[in-house]
């Protein structure tokens, strides 16, 4: 069997376990042989690829980033790729495709499936906005950098009295900045999916003050957005989705409180070191074992579909679903601490 | 409603993690008065205890151990509690007992609630070896603490040409074992589901060294035992669970390979570095979950019931349950990886 | 012997390990009483401390901040404190001041020592820029921290041939951009004490693109500015060191080398998680050598001297040499790297 | 300018980071030729080696171990290649050789030096006992990886009432468990240097208990030895420098502790993980600045020298001076804390 892997999007730390996975399983197991496209779908419509034999992910297990590149496709050249899809697939010599990346790339990925590809997808994703599985590799690793920053910020914090506004990344879905909020302990935390009152972040503040508790820190998605009414704010760019592209909420927010409180705010925004990196043993296994699966997949021609992660098995879903909506932090999760305001 | 809290057995990261939040939770939230029981249930048979108010736990979620203490308790002691149950339950003004520990824990905290103590049970253990939830706290940071170990292993193995044999906790379940030796890449993986063959273990070292690649790293589980026949073994003490006690098995085990191979072998055996210190943030946010809906079930009056990791939800599971077998690593998972041997 | 201790400015991790082993060795080994004055020597002006013994120090070995707080004082108050010196000191009981700071708490430390008041003071500074002293506590675990974010940016930018600019702490002194981007094999170092030729820069970038390294990561100082000429640069604020102030040159410099490359260049401010948190053991053991030493010369009568690392000794210095002028990276320190630009 | 570069004797972190120095410097700077032996002095006695250019030094600065491989090599081959020295040095073309490695390795460099071969050599050990250098590379990544151990078991041992005892590094300095033991707080710190009276111990930990902190932490170095009539002891091989080899004293030591004090004691073995992994950046930036020092030497024909750090400075030393004696830690460092027994 000849299996083609690709990565596709934003880099994510577990890509090359993943890759080294597919390599391990197909070709030690299966005597398969295994090609890499270079920067993503790119390698695959160029025809840019290079062989990968076990010596070709030697030591890459812990690597942040992917050996294979990435990039981002126009739709264009995709819809082209569409038109000929088993042409391609027959130049290449393809038995098996397997794309890893996020919801574009998965939604590329479905788009070959139909157009008559065999895929198997791998979902991969920092900010765990992915419906039809329960993680995917690469927030584990996100969040433990956020939590990281936010243990270190707490003593400086506390030490200057100090309110701390710490952006993590999140668009559209506010995993990172709820999990390393409550990991990290933050006392408020500012998510997309609800529109935060910066009153509410005021009194409580306050109250923390009142009760010699003289310091704060704030965890805010790069997403989150005040309340209507609550705080001026001009709206940015709308993107595809209808939502509004990154607008330096933790500026404007450590800004806002600054001045409402009268005491000193900090914004720290953490940025791209929560995507590259060593990955958690967490995200390695995940991203192993998702490998392994899709190239078990691929034998059984098991295609059209994504591995996913159910409870403690991975499983393998239709990729339509992978896409059909963004996973996003549901009503009863924000009520399981205080601190999401 | 006034709520006591102790933990037991061995301790384990995110233990604090659970205090912090059962007092967050039902002192802040809902008014209850928490008090916390020293020494795990000794203090609970002898009464000592300390009121748990915010400030008791302020700076607590990211500290290992557990600042209530923990102890054995005599089986003897346990069926004496439970035949004055209800006297200990009125003395004490107790609507609701929550322990958090392992199996030995959740067994006595079953008799407690069937002899009428009002329990919620929550689950603990490194070795993720409870069945009835996905996961428990802790096992992440443990997982974590033994990836980086064999990550460090790994260079200087290669450096040298060597094979380092490095034992893991897990007496009865290899979770740890199989997953750091994934994470970590272990060419060999043993464990006390499969009895390991001693002489495939040579065959894949030698055929490592015969590709060039000097080096081997083997991950063992303290309760991983050879297959018979497989290398001389004298067997030690025999356990309640009908399982052999610790014996070693990492110098044993290296021993033999350098005696057999010819070629260095060094243990490293990790021992209780890895149930000490800074929890991971998955472990802090399994905690803190845990510790939340195990308040929100004594307030629904959901009894001998103990939290679970269902997926990504949290939900009851009876506390018979949780001790009618061990969680051991099943056959589908071993195939998942060529290491465990 | 009767010991006020203090911490004052900026926090810095150590401090804590400082005021333990004041503790440790002036009540345990030489039956001293200490007392701990808080926020800083605003706590000393107005008689607000606390009796420090062994259990009030206990566990702030490896916590970041500082346990007595601190703040910044006004110059006008501080001379008001100088003209009644004696007064202060008899009225506090004072037989000695371990005043623990940077260089404007080193400078005050003298003033009230040149007034009359017994002090031995402590240097710290995360930015390494007291001369008189080899390194101070808080500077490893800055560039700790700091080259930790430069392995994360590294495996980003090379995935999607980006350009990344961090941006450290270092107003004055370089020293924390060039040891964490010598570390973290950052290809270009921007520091204070050079002016950086952005042409220079970019024919860098061009240059690994051209040999088919397409990435780069710079490692720039807050306080480090470009070359007359070198971009358009509009100079912010001048403080009284004849400096300018923060001017957010990680942001300026990665839009600049985005616009004249025609390529993605990405900012990454660290900002306070370099001052934050668990420090380093090298800070640890330096800090606790420092606080060591500090009750050894007050019991000795050494006065207006400061403790300091000379190779591998602690020696003492007087306080006004400490403050003489800034440590400032060296010529011959830029040479040893190819980085600085 | 043609230079040899080889790594000899245990590995240490940052041995990568001084190669891809060495090569940085002269290929790229100087337009030297570098070549790398294998497997240590073996290689060199051999004709074994390749060339090293930037690409084969890319991304290996964090790398643990070395590149290059190491080994021991047998007295008799040495002398023989000192009698053929000006041969081997002609057919090989070597203008300068860097040796890098430890007490051995140097005074194999000082004999070749002595023989005619143009040496320059770089220092190594993570034990620290190198005379006529402040610190070498691998030293702080061995005491943070020993301080981060020490950090976690404070809390297990507390939350059990335990005495855990952890065996460092360290067969004829004690610099590892000094520095590691004062950075995690260490209760008691055993070295080779002190010989340590088990009832003083004993004494510690029953102080400790009575005064309500009912656990202790123990750091001792694996060369520590009872004082005479301390504890009953049998002594293990002797070793060329009339020294003791390694005979488990932390298992020795904490079954001792626990029979005398009737508590439990448990050992932990760090063994070979202190010296794999990851460098610290205070590692990396030593490890760099000697590399770049070791070629410019070279260039100025400064041969029979090794490089060294003095205060910040890197100067160069006699080759001879660094093996005269064993940097051993002196009496008024074991005083700077009430720890070491």
């Amino acid at each position: 069997m000849r299996i083609g892997v690709l990565t596709a999007g934003g880099d994510c730390p577990g890509l090359n376990a993943v890759i080294r996975s597919v390599v391990h399983r197909a070709v030690v197991d299966h005597g398969d042989e295994v090609i890499g496209f270079e920067d993503g779908f790119k390698g695959l419509l160029e025809g840019r690829y290079r062989k990968l034999d076990i010596n070709a992910v030697s030591g890459i297990l812990a690597r942040g980033g992917t050996v294979l590149g990435s990039s981002r496709l126009e739709r264009g050249r995709l819809r082209d790729a569409c038109a000929n899809a088993e042409q391609l697939r027959r130049e290449l010599g393809l038995d098996a495709l397997i794309p890893i990346g996020g919801e574009g790339t998965l939604t590329a990925a479905n788009m070959l499936s139909e157009a008559g590809i065999p895929v198997v997808g791998v979902p991969k994703t920092i900010d765990n906005d992915i419906s039809a599985t329960d993680r995917t590799f690469g927030f584990d690793t996100a969040v433990m950098v956020a939590t990281e920053a936010i243990d270190r910020l707490k003593t400086t914090a506390e030490s200057h009295q100090r309110v701390m506004v710490v952006e993590v990344m999140g668009r559209h879905a506010g995993w990172i900045a709820l999990e390393s909020g409550m990991a990290g302990g933050a006392h408020g935390i500012c998510i997309p999916e609800r529109p935060f009152r910066v009153d509410r972040l005021c009194d409580m503040v306050e109250e923390r003050f009142a009760r010699g508790k003289k310091f704060a820190v704030i965890c805010v998605a790069e997403g989150a957005r005040p309340a209507e009414g609550s705080m001026p704010y001009e709206k940015g760019e709308i993107d595809q989705y209808g939502h509004e592209r990154f607008a330096g909420i933790g500026y404007r927010l450590a800004g806002e409180l600054e001045k409402r409180l009268g005491k000193e705010a900090r914004p720290v925004i953490l940025g791209h070191v929560q995507r590259g990196g060593v990955p958690t043993a967490y995200d390695r296994v995940l991203a192993t074992r998702f490998g392994w699966h899709a190239v078990e997949a691929a034998h059984r021609g098991d295609f059209g579909m994504m591995t996913s992660l159910r409870g403690t098995d991975i499983v393998m879903v239709p990729l339509a679903d992978a896409t059909a909506e963004l996973n996003r932090v549901p009503q009863n999760r924000m009520e399981e601490t205080e601190a999401v305001f």
